[in-house]
């Protein structure tokens, strides 16, 4: 059996050191703007569970690719997730003042170097992604093309303008559900795909099915841990909770968790069915 | 002689042209998410003198390609400019009620529209270089990797960064040339380079001279043109003329336009020579 724990905490690592060297990369010339690079590093190395990468190493892994081909392409996803979270937080979206227990990246560097920080975080993981040396030119930009469709206006950054449009007010659990697809669905969806990418592949059923599934899963037990948080009840936030007990809840997380591992191919090893388990039972 | 204001008007069409159809491109699944798109298409499609996507057309026909290829790549880096500017109009940034004589998009859609409308911008800008189907993958994973390195942290982002961390206090002249050769000189290189590349050369030094000093060049005669502005003024904004007089700025305009133009191949067709002596003398 995978010792899965084990894994998520050597992937991590992996991805967390090709981070640190990207963003060490970018000391060259910073001289007096170092504000923004101190800004960039304080929010893509701040912890994190860095889930998605760990989905880019095993999609690549399950097609029988080479796990170090995929380490730029998990560093572009976490970069593209990071930058989401810096903006999100921003006063004129969310007004987060903590994140990961510690001062949002605008709480500590300012609005507008949190604003600049998230663009240059965007824009770096995609210099990130199209220069990787361990890929063809071809998956390169394949895998510029599905970070920047996942991530852009028919994906993450739509799902935003939706739920601010809603401001909330999800028609019913499937309006919900369409924009957490949209929201965080769609990273999962490019991390899976970039890691058959980065193994050659171009089959995508599995991907999207896997993540998908695994997405709404992640989701729903995300709900039941805060489900308690007085501060989403003050703010009338909506989540998977405002329609389902928590007993359904736990049901459709499990529903889905077993349709993520339906779909993954026969003979893949079992490392993604227990990341599935984990993710949906987030005992880590 | 080279018909230039008319080769400039024909080469706007064609862009525009391009950019609506990228941006009605994205009708298809927005839906109630529809201010996202509005904002996008108000950001992209009001006016601007597409400066960045000429200079794509022009050193793509320098080098001998065909046209048509360069249209992708003229429409990503002017989707990039129009980020930058929602972006740098937000309240925590310069604060810009009013562009192109419009209400600014966040005063016309709200600031977190406006946020995410940059974030959307940006982001499409690497679908649509990174999708071009009249250039090979090679070339499209080139134009992204120049993209996002002359927009990001040691580019474009660097340079507004700069420009905050010095609050306009440039030390001396040299030191605003620094500021104004990342914040707008970079993407100024960006769009020569992607010319090139459209045509599948890979020499860029008549590129990097051209637009460094074109870029010095038109941002004096900006300084010029704006010179009597009584905000600027008012605002301490740091320009040219902060340390030039208008005589002198005059002067090391037209000595870098004849920079620019010594710094063409032999042989290249004089419009390129036309748009810079064009641009110094903003005359169109």
């Amino acid at each position: 059996m995978t010792d899965i724990k084990a894994l998520i905490k050597s992937r991590a690592d992996k991805t967390n050191a090709a981070l640190e060297g990207y963003l060490a990369a970018l000391d060259k010339g910073s001289g007096d703007y170092r504000a923004l690079v101190d800004a960039m590093c304080y929010a893509a190395l701040g912890g994190g569970k860095r889930v998605r990468p760990f989905l880019v190493y095993a999609f690549c892994a399950a097609y029988g690719g080479d796990e170090d081909a995929a380490t730029a392409y998990a560093c572009a996803i976490e970069l593209i997730h990071s930058y989401s979270l810096v903006h999100d937080d921003l006063p004129c979206m969310d007004n987060d003042d903590m994140r990961r227990g510690r001062p949002s990246t605008h709480k500590a560097f300012g609005e507008a170097c949190a604003l600049l920080a998230g663009d240059a975080l965007l824009t770096y993981a995609f210099e990130v992604a199209s220069s990787s040396g361990r890929t063809t030119a071809e998956q390169n930009a394949a895998a510029v093309l599905t970070l920047s469709r996942f991530a852009g206006p028919l994906g993450m950054a739509g799902g935003q303008a939706l739920d601010l449009a809603l401001s909330g007010r999800a028609e019913g659990y499937e309006g919900l559900l369409r924009i957490q697809s949209l929201k965080t669905g769609a990273l999962f969806r490019a991390s899976c795909r970039l890691g058959v990418i980065a193994a050659g592949g171009t089959d995508m059923a599995a991907a999207d099915a896997y993540a998908e599934n695994v997405g709404i899963a992640f989701q729903i037990c995300d709900d039941l841990l805060e489900g308690e948080d007085e501060a989403d009840k003050a703010n009338g936030r909506v989540t998977a909770l405002t329609f389902l007990s928590r007993e359904e809840a736990r049901e459709k997380a499990l529903y889905h968790t077993n349709k993520a591992i339906d779909a993954l191919p026969p003979g893949s090893s079992d490392e993604l069915a227990a990341f599935a388990r984990l993710l949906a039972g987030r005992e880590y």
